[in-house]
Formats: structure tokens, sequence, C-alpha cells
């Protein structure tokens, strides 16, 4: 049986994932570190980001991709910049120890930020943002990714989905947490609609011409070859509907993560079916108290978002949104309820679990 | 004759608007400042920043929404941080100040940020991102504007076109400086294909429905009555092409010129056919080599933009650019024939000359 849900409580599903980690190598508090990002994505309904990615995370450490206990370098550092050689370090951790320094040294300056070179995949950016909240900053956290998305009026995959994070805290209403891909869509939703025998949506992706790709399954091999095709950026095929936006808002994420720390960029990181290229973050951290009171801060957030939140609706639409909210909730009913996790998803981690001596977690 | 183009020199240019702004009360360095920023618009062919926009500017001066001599007030100030209250001032000159500032503070401690609330129209955010190039360092330059845009579901004008700038220096090619409204098009954009009786792509704008709106005309003059329909976020409608995105990044924007410094945002923005309103603004400036040296720095930003521009073309196209690079060769070209300005812009700028006893600018 491999459909349906199951659900299981946070702190058991980051125990069994820290617990497969360190069963593969990892010492215990980046093992802890691990898990605890991967299950947060599941938390707040990122699923694409979840545990899903379990089984990946243990075949890079199997194959070398990712090195536990990577001797972690300080390449540079200043009052209020910090620059880090991961050395193929899990991506987690060290992201985790670089927003960490960012708030330190903020709180000591006002405003620093870090890049991570040679780092793995770091889970949701959302989460290293939101760590400035509870230290009423506003954070910030980008990663560049494999080369899946082509520029403006091109047909190569020259850059990664490079995600922006921007958090910012309010009272009531939590938190503005923005997390978003400057792609239109990431890979999987074209894998999605592959399975699914779905004509994609004209503004997606591009085949190797260049053009618009409506056939998932060859732009999918295309992709894989690196032979033209690929995803297109936030705003579309050309500049009709500003695809040229998203296109240097991807560039912006390449140059703070990449050029800004002698990373390698673009098409220089691509995946192969057994590793992924080393890729690089950048983290931020601004004290909010350096320009206003905070309690302030966040009363003025609680009414933009309520206002945002209650303005009218579009005709059959139930409810406006703000960046954050629909994770925020999700956040809630998992802290209630467990975490939902896709079946297939459990069997898989199971599985994992299994091949390396962590009995299955519980069910909630 | 109200067709075709003319060519002004940049100094004569900048001269006549110099004297047009000094002629309606500035000072004699904030006219100039003024004059500069409205120039370089039209010099790297964002016409619609440029003197087209010397009428509204002048009408603002005579309204006194826009207030000559304003006392520009130090809200906070901290080695990182500068807070300032415009009081109705100029835009161009109190952001000059504000991103000079932000220069100056990053020099000594290595990154810093500005906010400036109750000001007025700033012109292209990039000319402030800009700024930080000579200095090694990467700029950043954000505004809200009145509120003209949609969240994703809705269908009140909530926020406004909110743009990003963001400069990063390179060699040879120049720089890459982004410099991009969040919207998916600008309100003129819905004007031209309104007087030029076309239908409106899906996915530029929603009617008061909150669905795409595809008549120009009706929406225009809802967008004025305010009660409902208006530009869509960059990603469109819904989520389907990731509209929430575009909505999240203008908020994001919102969040930083305004909720940081205490000023209005939102709906409370908004434009009547006599006055705009006061806006806020955000800078910030980080040094490169509390990173890298600057130098290596530049050389991989070169190969970067060099392998982007020259990476394979989608069938049909010419060219690939990077943000900035058009901009770019559009100020080469006015450098050396002159700056393009419309016979209508050149016949209504002069009017305004007239109008305050300053003579046309002679064409190249």
């Amino acid at each position: 049986m491999t459909t349906g849900t199951v659900r299981i409580h946070r702190h058991d599903l980051e125990a069994f994932c820290a617990r497969v980690f360190e069963a593969n190598g990892l010492a215990p508090s980046d093992a802890a570190q691990a898990a605890e990002v991967l299950v947060a994505a599941d938390a707040r309904g990122i699923i694409s980001h979840g545990v899903a990615r379990l089984v990946r995370y243990v075949n890079g450490l199997e194959t070398g991709q990712m090195v536990p206990g990577a001797p972690v370098e300080v390449v540079m550092e200043t009052p209020t910049s910090l620059v880090l050689d991961a050395h193929g370090a899990m991506g987690a951790p060290v992201s985790i120890r670089a927003m960490a320094a960012c708030i330190d040294k903020a709180r000591a300056g006002g405003a620093a930020f870090a890049c991570v070179r040679n780092s793995n995949h770091f889970g949701i950016a959302g989460y290293y943002a939101m760590m400035a909240l509870d230290a009423d900053m506003l954070g910030i956290a980008m990663t560049n990714t494999a080369a899946l998305a082509v520029p403006t009026f091109g047909r190569q995959m020259m850059y990664g989905t490079n995600p922006i994070a921007f958090a910012a805290p309010a009272g009531e209403e939590g938190a503005f947490v923005l997390d978003m891909a400057t792609s239109v869509v990431p890979r999987g939703k074209i894998e999605g609609y592959d399975r699914a025998g779905k004509t994609l949506p004209e503004g997606w992706a591009v085949d190797r011409t260049g053009h618009t790709a409506r056939d998932p399954g060859p732009l999918l091999d295309d992709m894989t070859a690196q032979v033209g095709g690929g995803l297109l950026p936030l705003g579309g095929e050309g500049e009709m509907f500003s695809g040229h936006k998203g296109y240097g808002l991807a560039v912006m994420v390449d140059i703070l993560c990449s050029v800004l720390c002698a990373a390698p960029f673009g098409p220089a990181l691509f995946d192969t079916p057994t590793s992924s290229g080393r890729v690089s973050h950048f983290f931020g951290a601004i004290r909010i108290d350096t320009f206003r009171d905070p309690g302030d801060f966040r009363r003025d957030m609680d009414r933009m978002l309520h206002e945002l939140r209650t303005s009218p609706r579009a005709e059959g639409e139930a409810r406006i949104y703000f960046a954050g909210l629909k994770e925020r909730e999700a956040e809630a009913e998992a802290a209630r309820l467990g975490i939902p996790v896709l079946r297939q998803t459990y069997e898989s981690i199971c599985a994992v679990g299994e091949a390396c001596g962590v009995a299955a977690p519980p069910l909630a």
C-alpha cells in the first residue's frame, strides 16, 4: 500500500532522521541539526524539501558527495562578514553555524552577512531566515543550486532555481516569511506532470529550441543530457511577462552565494544521477532596533499582514495569504496532529532506516 | 509635429532640468542632483522615469506635494543604519544623501542600510544602487509607490510596483544592475495599450472581479476610482505561474521601506490626479573586500556575465542580455550621439521651461 498519508510526531521524526544520520557517520550535534531542518520542511508543508530527501542525503553520505565531519574552514572573517568553506560538509549544520554567526555579529554591530561555499543541499532557505526572528532581526538566506534554468532568450541551463528567503517578525500574525525559488516552478513540478501524463502550461519551461515546452518527458531527458531546454525564470518566456526579472533575481542570488566567496557558479554546478554539485549559500541578519523599536515594528507588521489577508478577495477565491501564512498554519496543525508524511515516503524512509539499523519512527 | 525623436547632449539636458528646478525653488545643489537622476533614466533608455516626468515634478513643487528646502531630519542613526525623514523633500537629493551615507558607513564598518520616509518619487532605483560600484561595494535600493497591485487571490490594490535594484561591479562587462518593478508591468504599459486600443495579455492585471483584465480602459478607470482591479505581481494571476512570489517580493519591499522606519505603507499610499502619496525608500551597501579581493570579484563577475550573454540562444533570438546591459549600451550611445528624447516629450519640457523663464535645451 503506497497511497495515503501517515502522521508522525515531530520529535519522533527528528529523532529517527538524526539516528539515520549518525548511523551514516555524522556527529550527534550535526545529525540533530540536519534532522531538524529536514523535518521543519515537512512540518511547514514543504514536502519537496522534507524527509522525502532522506534517501538522497544518505546516498550523498555513502558516495562521498557529503562528507561527515568535514573540517569547516573560516576563509575570511570581519565584524560584519564571514566566509566559510564547508569542504563538502552537510548543508544544514554549516548553514546554521553561518546564520548564527550573522545574528551574533549583527547583535554586536547592527548587520552582518555570511557566505558558505563547497556546501551541499541545505533544505528550506526559510529555516535560516527565520532564525533571525526571535532575535528581533530581519533574516536573509539564499542558495544556488545545480543549473536548471535558462536565461531570457536562451536555451541552455545556466543557473539554478536559486531561492531567496526573507523573514521579518510580526506579533499576532506570526511573521512574514518569504521563501521562493526564482524559477517559475521547480524541476519536481515538471516530473509530476510527466508522471501524470499531463501537458505543461505555457511559460514553465523551454525545450531544446529555447521555446515553450509542452511535453514533460522529452524535456526532462534533454535537461538530464544537458542538450538544451530548462526551467524558465519567474515571469516566464521572453520579456512579455517580465521573465527577465526572474532571470535577474536568480543571477543576483548566484552573485551573492558564489561570486562573493569565490565559489563555482552557473553551469559549473550540475547534478548527475549519483551526485550533486557543491552549492554555496548566502545569509544575512539586520537588527531592527537600529531602525526603530522592535515592538512597534511588530505592531506595524501585524497591521500590514492583517490588512493584506483581509483585503477584498477575487471572485471565487476563499482566502488571501501572505508569505509564510500557509506554512505557519501547517506547522500548527502538525504540532497538534503530527506531521503528515506520504505513505510512500514513509515506506522509503523506513527502508533507509532498516538498511542502517535504525527502527522506524512510531506513527502518531 | 509631435512624432520622432530629438537628441540632446546629457550636460545640456541636465543643465536645463536643473534650471527649471531652481526656478521652482530648489537650492542649486538639490536641483543639480534631481536633474542628474532624471536625465540618467533617459540616458539609460528608461524613458518612463526620465524628463517626461518633469511636468509632474514641477506640478508637485507647485502644489506643495514636493517641498523645496524641506529640512531633512535624522530620525535615528547608528554606525550601520540611518533613518531620514524627508518631510516632503524631492526624492533624488535625499536619496543620494542616504545612499552616500550607506557607502560611508560601509567603508568604516563593512555594511550599512538606510530608510527614507516622507519622500517623493526618486527616479530610477538603479541610480542609487550604482553609486556603490566605484566604491567596490554591492548596492541595494528599493522604494514603495502608490498602491497599484493586488495580492494573489485579491482584487484591491494593496501595494505598489515596489522596485528592487541591486548592483554589483564587474570589469570589462561593466556591472550587473538589476532594477525591476515587482509587478509584471507598470501602469504606464496599461495606458499604452489603452491608447493603442489593444487588448491586454492575460496575466498583466485583474479587473474589479479579481480576474484577468483584457480591456485597459475600464481597468484604468476602476484603478483611479479604487473600486477593485489593479496590476498583477510578477508571476501573474493566482499561483499557477507563481504570482505569489512577486506578491511576496513587493511586500518585502514595503516592509524594508516603510515598516522598518514607521512610514505609511500599502493602500495608505495613493495618487490623485493632483498629488502623489509620500513614498519611502530603502538603501544598502556591502563592502566586497570584507568577503574577498574586489579585483578577483570583478574578474569572476566578468566570467559569469560573459558566459550568460554568450550562452546558446533560443531559436530566432538575436541576443541574450544580463541585467543592466541594455542600459549600459544605451548610455554609451547617448554619450556619443546625445540622449534621445521623444519630440512630444521635448515639446512638453520646453513648455515647462518657458513657463518658468528657462530657455529650451539646445539639440545635439
